[in-house]
Parts: C-alpha cells; sequence; structure tokens
C-alpha cells in the first residue's frame, strides 16, 4: 500500500477482490496469490466455515499442532494437544510429563467455577435509596432475565449471585451491579453479557419508574455492561510432589539436594522481581496458551486473568511457588482461568473438537486442570533448564534447524552442520558461512 | 486413552506412527486421521517446514487469517494482517481505523528500544568487594562476548549498559548483573540469552579466579542467566485524537458531547477496578496479539510484558486512558513490546513473511507502532460499542453465523434466520428450534 487512498465498503467484497486488493502492492502478487491460495483448506466447505470464524478472512494461518504425551492429571492418563509456534515448547512439557508420570504426575482442583460480570455505572442520586432498595431491585434482576437464564438453569448452572457494590471511595458516583454465573462447560461470554445487557435495561426501568428515587434516571448514569476476564472466582490449581532424591534424574552433576534449593531460589526470585517474574509467568502462559488454543479457548481471556492475579497483591510476581519440607519438594500453580467444552470453537473447530476428543471429552474443570498442568509442566522444564545447563543449549538445537530450512539445507548439509555446531555457538551468519564453505568443499 | 500405559520415546516416532498413537482411543479412528491429514500443507516441503518449527507435530492448526484496511499510522496507509479466531475483533479494528482515517490516523512513537536480561545470583561474600570490582568484571562482560557480539554490533546493536542490581532488600543475598540490549529488528532472544550465559561464565571465573574474592566461588551461586520479557526500556506509544464533535459519527443517538463523557468515565473505571481494567486490556490485546501472530512474533512474551506494565505502580489497570480538553478527544495507549521483523519465524513462515510484505516491510519500530495502533483501535471500537448500544448486538450476528454453521443452515434457511433474530436473543437452543420448525414448515 503506497498510497493513502481509503478503500470503502472492503467488508463487503468477495474473497479474491479483498485478495487482489490485499496482494496489489507485492513485488511478485502471482507468487503471493499462489501462497495465499496454498493455505487454504482443500475442502471449500470447511474453509468456508473458517472464513466466517472471522471477518475479511483471506486464508489461513498455520500454526504446528503438537502433542506432549505421558500427562497424568489426577491419576488419568492424557496426550496433551498443544499449539504453539515456539520451538522447545512441547518438547519441554514432554519431558516434565514423563518426569513426574513415575512421581504421581500432576493433582489439580477447581474449588469454584463461579465467572463474574458488572454493570458499572454512575449514581449522582443519594446513595443511601440505591442500597435501600437493592434486594427488591435484585429480584426484577432474576426475574427479568428468566428467559434468558432458562436454558442455562435447566443444565445446571445460572445467576449464583447479585450484589451492589459502591466504588466511590475510588471514583465518584461509581457503583456495579456486580453478579456471578456459572456457565457450566461453556466460556459463558455470550450468556454473561446477554443477562448483564438486560440488568442495565431493568435497571434503568427500575430507577426511572420507582417513586423512591426522586430525580430517577436523571440521576442514573449507565456506563457499560460486560463481563469480566478477571475470574478470581474460577480458579485452578495444579500441583506436583516428589521425593527431592528423585531430582536427581533431571539434576545432571548436581546433587538433587542443591538442585531442589537452586530451584527454590529461582521461585523466590520470581516472587521479588518484576523483571524475572514477568518472564517466569511467560513460561507457564507457554504451556497454558498452547492447549486453550488446541482447544478452541480463548488465550487473551486466559492470560489477562492469569496477569492480573499475579498482581493481586499489590505487586506483579510469579504465579508458581514452590516448597521443600521433610524431604519433599512441591511445585504448586494457582491460576483463574475461563474456558470451555461446549459453544464457542469448541464444537465448530475441527481440530478444536479433535484436541477435546484427544482428552477424552472433558468437562471444563477437568480441562482447566489439563491446561494448568500443562503450564505447570512448562515452568518446572524451564525453571530445570535455567538452573543447570541454562536454555540456551536447547533452543540452539531447534534454531539450528529453523535456519538451516531458511537456506535450503540439504539432508548432508544439515547432518555435517549438526555436528560443527554441536560444540559451536549458533548464529545466523555463522550457519550461513558453515554452509557456504561446505557447500564450496564439496561440489 | 483409556490407559495409562506409559509411551517411551514418542517424539523419535515419525509422523503417522505418532498419529496412530493418537487416534486410536478415537471412536472413528479413521475420520479422525482425515481430518488432521486435511489440516496438513498440501506441498510437503511446506509441510515439513512448518513441522520443524516445533516438535511432536501431528499437523497444522488453522487460525482465521484476515485484514483490517485503511488503517493510517503515522500519515502512511496499511492494510494490516490480523490472525485471531474471535468474531468481531478484524471487523471492529476495521471501523475504528475508518473512523480515524479522517481524522489524522494513529500516530505512534517509540522512545527506546532496549530490551534486558539478567544474571540472577546469589552472594554470600561481603557485598563491598562484588561493587568495587564491578567496573572491572564489567571491562571482562564486554570482552568476553565480542564474539557473540560483534555481528549485532556491525548492524548498529549490541550491548547497551551492564549494571550490578542489589536485590539484598528483597530477598537474602540476592544481586543481578542486569544488562540492556540493542537487538535492533530482531526481537534478539538467542542474542540476549548467549550474551548472559557467557556472561555467568565469565562472572565465576572472574571471582574464582581474583584474589580480592577470599572465599572465591564459594560465596557464588549463580541461579540463572535469562532475558526479561518486562521491556520496560522498549516502549511504543499510539495516539489518536479528534474534535469532541466528530465523534458524533459513532455516538449514535446520545449527544458527542455525552459519549466522549461516557467514554473517558469507562476509562476511569479501567484505572481503579481491577474486574474492569483485565477485560479492558483483553480488547487491547485482541487487537495487538493479532498482528503479533500475523507477523510470526511471540505473542506470550508481548501479553507477559503489557500486563506486567499495567500492574507497575502497584495495583493492576488499565494500559489506555483518555482525555478531553478544550473540545479535543484523545485517546492514548502505551505499553512495553518485544517484537521482531528478522529472525525467529518472520522469515521463515511463508504467512509471517507476507503479513510483513503486506506492511512494506517495516522496521521493528514501525512493526510496534502498527501493533500498538491496532490494539488501541481494538479499544477504542469495544469501548465505544460499550458506551452505546454494548456489544451483544455485534457479536450476536457472528454468534447467530456460527450457531446457523453448525447446524448445517441453507442460505434459505440462513436469511429466514438473520430476519428472525434480528430483533431476538441469539441463543444455541433458540436457533435450533427455530431451524426445526422452519424445517417442518418448508419440507
Amino acid at each position: 500500500m503506497d498510497q493513502n487512498v481509503f478503500i470503502p465498503g472492503f467488508s463487503k467484497l468477495d474473497r479474491n477482490k479483498k485478495q487482489d486488493l490485499l496482494l496489489k502492492g507485492f513485488e511478485n502478487p502471482v507468487k503471493a496469490a499462489a501462497v495465499v491460495e496454498s493455505y487454504r483448506h482443500s475442502d471449500p466447505a470447511v474453509q468456508k466455515l473458517h472464513d466466517e470464524f472471522s471477518e475479511n478472512t483471506i486464508t489461513n494461518y498455520f500454526l504446528p499442532y503438537g502433542v506432549a504425551p505421558n500427562f497424568i492429571v489426577n491419576d488419568k492418563m492424557y496426550m496433551v494437544p498443544m499449539v504453539t509456534e515456539e520451538s522447545s515448547v512441547v518438547a519441554a512439557a514432554a519431558r516434565s510429563a514423563r518426569f513426574w508420570y513415575s512421581k504421581g504426575g500432576f493433582n489439580t482442583e477447581v474449588n469454584e467455577l463461579i465467572k463474574n460480570g458488572q454493570v458499572h455505572f454512575i449514581w449522582s442520586g443519594d446513595p443511601l435509596i440505591l442500597k435501600e432498595t437493592f434486594p427488591e431491585l435484585k429480584e426484577h434482576l432474576l426475574e427479568g432475565t428468566r428467559n434468558i437464564t432458562a436454558n442455562m438453569v435447566r443444565r445446571g448452572g445460572g445467576i449464583t449471585d447479585i450484589e451492589l457494590k459502591d466504588k466511590t471511595e475510588e471514583m465518584d458516583g461509581y457503583f456495579q451491579i456486580s453478579a456471578g454465573f456459572d456457565t457450566r462447560d461453556s466460556m459463558g461470554a455470550n450468556f454473561i453479557n446477554s443477562c448483564l445487557e438486560e440488568f442495565a435495561v431493568i435497571l434503568r426501568d427500575f430507577v426511572g419508574s420507582d417513586r423512591r428515587f426522586k430525580n430517577g434516571d436523571k440521576d442514573l448514569r449507565i456506563i457499560m455492561s460486560i463481563l469480566s476476564n478477571f475470574t478470581d472466582n474460577c480458579l485452578v490449581t495444579s500441583v506436583v510432589r516428589c521425593n527431592v532424591k528423585e531430582l536427581q534424574e533431571i539434576a545432571g552433576d548436581m546433587p538433587a539436594e542443591e538442585f531442589a534449593l537452586k530451584f527454590q531460589q529461582a521461585m523466590l526470585m520470581a516472587g521479588v522481581d518484576v523483571h524475572r517474574a514477568a518472564t517466569h509467568n511467560k513460561g507457564i502462559f507457554n504451556g497454558i496458551d498452547a492447549v486453550v488454543i488446541a482447544t478452541g479457548n480463548d488465550f487473551r481471556a486466559v492470560e489477562a486473568a492469569g496477569h492480573a492475579w499475579a498482581a493481586r497483591e499489590g505487586r506483579y510476581k510469579s504465579l508458581s511457588s514452590c516448597s521443600i519440607e521433610n524431604g519433599m519438594f512441591s511445585l504448586s500453580l494457582t491460576l483463574p482461568m475461563a474456558v470451555g467444552t461446549v459453544g464457542g470453537l469448541t464444537g465448530l473447530h475441527p481440530m478444536a473438537k479433535l484436541s477435546l476428543e484427544l482428552l477424552g471429552n472433558p468437562d471444563s474443570s477437568e480441562l482447566m486442570g489439563i491446561i494448568a498442568s500443562a503450564g505447570l509442566a512448562s515452568n518446572f522444564a524451564a525453571v530445570s533448564s535455567l538452573v543447570t545447563k541454562g536454555i540456551q543449549s536447547g533452543h540452539m538445537k531447534m534454531h539450528l534447524s529453523n535456519i538451516l530450512n531458511h537456506f535450503g539445507a540439504s539432508d548432508m548439509e544439515r547432518k555435517a552442520a549438526i555436528e560443527f555446531f554441536s560444540t559451536r555457538k549458533v548464529g545466523f551468519s555463522a550457519v550461513e558461512k558453515f554452509l557456504n564453505n561446505f557447500r564450496v568443499n564439496n561440489d
């Protein structure tokens, strides 16, 4: 796009027109079009399905779909589907799963499954009247949303609680109607938002028509009605435990006790230093997001919940923690998580559906446990590597492979390069130089 | 997987064997295999490339690749590639881009491009000696990494700073060698980690061999050497500004001034309430991550940096802010971001490469500006919808379309359903009921 010419009605154009506009500034639009086409699904009906997940869709972006076998979660074996573009995330998770397999695996717990949402409003009237009439309003809110909640109630869920929250200490006139929702095995966004938008209508009607409110709806300004991604009543915990001595398996040359101590100190550092904490948690989300995506869930929601939770005590810190007591090493991860196993993409995206079948069609609590365990596995692998041989040796193997692909290395060149770089620093120009020399010498 | 039987050597099996193991518990393994196969790229060389991005790769996960046209960023026009599974993210970004197109577009700024990383260690010796000898050590660190940094220095980057950080107030004996890195247009993870792991070796040698350290390396325990994802010296800002009156275009029935006020109050609420802040920022990341993924970058890194930054003042709050002054409305987003336009997947993934060409092959600062603008566009669209008609009307249109796909609705049924639900609540069972009735009546 070298000209700043507005394109009107782009979304209404058919895909071919969109693609033409997209590629017109390209050096080689024909070649680019072939790339775009090659990423479309061969079955037009399946492609249509994918096209309709979003807007202005041109083709598909491929992320590697891999699996980490040998995950024991709550005494059940899983092969965990993981979608990630980052090399060594799946390998690391699989390594952790293998290690913990013989040590009882991962044990998880979901204490509550309550999501929440708020009607945010500014109230310029007397707060007392608002508070006094609230029990009555609450009945109206429940009654007025029965048509929305009926189905969910039949499935055992629904609205669990509605309260009035006075936030005026934080902001002038700021109140919330804050509600809890049990959305069963669905992520529940549409359900929650539909309820909340109806709450707002009912609130306005109530305040506007009830004589106890002197200025009626003049005193009320509804700002927005929306679910919260900070699902602090929807927490999952995953824990692993073993004898400190058993850590010898991965401690390398170090005594297991020293490994455990270094591991613990690394965890403590992530508890007090934000530069380390962000990276520590990023490592956890490497594992978490891979499963969240593979099962058709929304990773931005899970990230927002987890990171905001990491800051809940007024300082951003690690989500996982570790203890060594009486010779036992234990590592634990707790975070809020809103994922579903029905609704949304879970039943629509053929690969998401396949992931869920691979996991034995879990309910949402079971899935939360698996996801948290993948996060903990990722964390355990990362910190273990960091406190022993560092992460570069592993990364560099993958890095080398990618660079070799970039230069279209043959199998023979690849073999030679892997041997050459087993004792040398991998770098883009170093690999290029090696290949050039190798090619000259083997021509 | 119904049996807890350990699978040894999974990663070494060929893909077909892996796939067989994967699907053996499936109700219909043949059908599942066909699904898996159908998601592989038709060109075996391209598929091989994708398979090698990660481990245990079986096939690809498709995410919709769409574009949002009409983005003006720093007076330049872009068609922005977005990869997201969430409906209405691309539509919302495009709507914002169109609105701001005629109002000067997005203006962005990157003040610094410095990433950072640390050698984390515990020092049981005299802190004074450590501090006194540090200038000398620093020379060794710079000197000892010249072979790693040479290439980056030639490209204008390298190590920008090395300091000793005393963290003993937070944790006994905790010190860091903390360094700044200019990694030019690469994300730089491998470069930074290679330097830091070398720093650790040099630190150990220095302390072990210098007579000023009485107990030498007995006093030193290096815990880990690793980059930080909290890139607080790598910040990008995107700003939009317009006359309050111009907001009338999207304010609907509301006077523009009231819209602006409600918008501002919504922003303030996200500044004081964590339940709102997490969701507010999630909306920003909807736009950000879509471009991060489309350009082959690492969204976990960007999420971790952004959310940790949102908590930097001891309270997790909104990343964007808004002001109304002298009749001018202005909305601004600042966050740390580590992305690259060379290295990693950017040059390897054919669709990432295509995204970068679509953006005119930007350098990393330009890309940061585009990404931040996509985030701000997403935020503006979300808050605008929330303070006017709510988000459900838009979402429900997409939701309906997905449900209709699920039930395999024909074009005729689709048309009838869209009309029917234009004034009714969309729900899974409501749509099912409608289709059943429709099919009976039109049989």
